[in-house]
């Protein structure tokens, strides 16, 4: 079976991955498994998700993404969510995932600046 | 039919790419339209392309990466490649793609690094 692997890319103490396809169910679980273990690994102490790119996101999905931002802030990984449109937005709130206390930004370069804003660094 | 894309992201003046999955002869050749249309859209000056998760390239992956090395840099960006180990090295060489005046580097950081060298920016 053919399954995708979204690239979580490590720069200085930071992991930065951007969403560019639309993804199945088994690409977001794998992507959560991958991210959580690379924060656990490289001890990264903040993370950049853009959404540039995604247009729609269907309700497992939107719960994954929810669930992998308060898994990261578990283990102590800041979580910046980028780009995100309209509809997702909207599917998010409708969806009642919230994103309290979840940082976003317009795009990479801005997520980036609020991680060293919210971590002080 | 399943393809993948490989996520292009840009931060400043620069396209950061990881490649992080095997990739299959249809991923290779979207990534290079990819690579050169975000290129001529964004104006990047320099772009990172990270090989530290490839463990072993083929010949066709191997032609079209020393091929869209050459094109972006006939676009006027300046290619960085990093993390390229030694099974790949053997590769690229064995097949006659030398990468003659590609800068390279071991990390993402260091290879942003390299870029700034290179561009004086």
């Amino acid at each position: 079976m053919i399954y995708m692997r979204i690239p979580i890319l490590k720069l200085h103490n930071y992991l930065l991955i951007s969403i560019q396809t639309e993804i199945d169910d088994n690409t977001a679980i794998q992507f959560q498994e991958d991210l959580l273990n690379k924060i656990h690994q490289s001890g990264s102490s903040g993370v950049v998700i853009d959404l540039t790119s995604v247009d729609i996101i269907d309700s497992f999905i939107a719960k994954v993404l929810g669930d992998v931002v308060t898994m990261s802030d578990l283990m102590g990984a800041k979580v910046v969510l980028t780009g995100i449109q309209p509809a997702v937005a909207m599917t998010l709130i409708d969806l009642g995932i919230h994103m309290k206390n979840v940082p976003t930004a317009l795009d990479l370069e801005q997520g980036l600046i609020k991680l060293y804003q919210e971590l002080g660094e």
